[in-house]
């Protein structure tokens, strides 16, 4: 009989999360009820927000139980449906979660058409990292053209979409990546105006070389050392989109943030935001944004990583910057 | 011959400014060109925001040079006038300075009707602290009726304002004082339903208690210590509308800000302002302001110190919150 791998939260992690807090086990399959799809998961995207998933206590999306299986949007194949507006075989995206064969509500499903556009951007630029670079850019930042954009994380799902939107729009767009390598990929293959390594010496010079009119718009995703870099390149009226923070997403304890000096005295706008308040924003994010990619005019770089069973590893990388690109698992084939 | 006296910024500080870095000089009367008034200053406010005119380096407003009169809003009474629109003996607010006479264009001189408001009120409640209330909260912070709004420097001239704005607006308004005299005149003359003394132990846990649903905006005048126990307190979606930090005034080197993961997982904005962005509002400010003092809905207390001489100490008093009110040095009778 066939059974279900999945992948639990074997426990809750202090600072980094390490290859035990997970744990490989066999399950009985789903059963979809009323109103519920029978999905195999084919491609399950990992995102740095899941670690706060991880973490006991009050958060914006509720913690996963020890225990339960990591939670997680997936690209997969309909293989059995209790809803009339689903057929078997279709490929949809949904909360698939960290396992082989998923059962969920067919009204959380959304159905992909593999010809306009390959299934796995539904994970990345046509997804929510795209939709999150949409929202931070153009409902919070909201820079204006000729603007000085900085977008760290550059090579990242999110960043990579926030930056070629920037350039869209008319901004000066300035990436922040660690290693060459990256910094050669966010400014030869996605355009960027330039792109600054983190991990170089002569960091936050190097940015304010990159930046001889000073940052209108930061639209951020690491915070710490990088963070800490911008902040006195801020001009007056800068407003600051706050996406994330991976950097310091494995603290033990709160942070200190910059200096609110600055804020102040340049009239600052600092703003964090999360792409579920924002869900008014899909139809125009997905006009637009498909006709952008089928323009060539966004580039989406995958990383792919093979084997259900590999992707702890592969979240734990991604908190030492080890992927290139968009973090992908192929749960199957 | 009749000499002018004025007040010096005699050296730069660095930290805490003492006497010794402001001096009183006896100068030559200024002569008024055409298009200027002489006013005799009869009120100077004084303000926190003066301390940063005493540095150098770019800032919204520039530095008083070493050897300038320390600038500042006066009420003057019009002595002489090369601007027909301007009578002599007509009472106006404008850039008078720390000095006994001035010389400066009519255009920056307002005229007041004192019997519409005690004049004084044109350097508080009803001048650039107030206005700078009036934007903070509907500006900047934009609370709804219901919110609970936290105001720091409660029985300050900007903060009273602020609160008892808030009131009107229908807010729960919660201010935050040092000592137990203040606290009693912000809830008991002002009317705020909680206050809390920073200077008292358990300060964090006080506001805490006075805070039961959390708090939805903040309205920042002091940073440090006071800000750190307003931050776990802010809810999903809070405003901080960062109108001071006097606390932080005086630092000789930036000053860790607070922690931005709650900034992300909240949701929350952090937006410096500065009233001179926000001309636009002036009519309305005023309209609306001076039917509230009219119908006793905002109270002002002020603070005079009598004599030019002593406004050094006074401004030096406003770092240790020595000032109870609106602080104002009564140059002349």
């Amino acid at each position: 009989m066939r059974r279900n791998r999945q992948i639990l939260l074997q426990g809750r992690p202090s600072g980094l999360p390490t290859l035990d807090h997970f744990r490989l086990v066999e399950s009985p399959m789903p059963q979809p009820k009323e109103g519920e799809l029978l999905v195999r998961n084919v491609l399950l995207s990992l995102d740095p927000y899941m670690r706060g998933m991880m973490d006991e206590g009050k958060s914006y999306i509720p913690p996963v139980p020890v225990g339960g299986v990591m939670r997680g949007e997936t690209v997969g194949e309909v293989v059995e449906t209790r809803d009339p507006r689903f057929a078997a075989g279709e490929i949809v995206v949904g909360p698939g979660h960290w396992q082989e064969y998923a059962s969920f509500r067919a009204a959380r499903a959304r159905q992909l058409d593999p010809a306009a556009a390959p299934v796995s951007t539904a994970l990345g630029v046509l997804g929510m990292p795209g939709k999150t670079a949409y929202v931070g850019l153009f409902k919070i930042a909201k820079p204006k053209p000729g603007e000085t954009v900085v977008v760290s994380a550059a090579s990242g799902a999110v960043g990579a979409a926030a930056g070629q939107m920037a350039k869209i729009h008319g901004c000066r767009v300035v990436g922040i990546a660690g290693g060459a390598a990256k910094c050669r990929y966010v400014t030869g293959e996605l355009g960027f105006d330039a792109c600054v390594d983190h991990r170089a010496p002569g960091f936050a010079e190097e940015l304010a070389r990159a930046c001889p009119d000073g940052i209108d718009v930061d639209f951020e995703n690491v915070g710490g050392g990088v963070l800490a870099a911008v902040w006195p390149l801020l001009n007056d009226f800068a407003r600051v989109a706050l996406c994330g923070l991976i950097a310091e997403y494995n603290d033990t304890a709160p942070r200190a943030g910059p200096s609110l000096g600055p804020v102040l005295e340049k009239r600052i706008e600092v703003r964090g935001f999360i792409v579920i308040d924002h869900e008014e924003v899909t139809p125009d994010f997905l006009r637009e944004t498909t006709q952008w990619v089928r323009e060539g005019r966004i580039r989406c770089r995958e990383h792919f990583v093979d084997g259900l069973e590999r992707a702890p590893e592969a979240f734990l990388g991604l908190f030492e910057g080890r992927n290139f690109g968009k973090l992908i698992v192929r749960v199957a084939s």
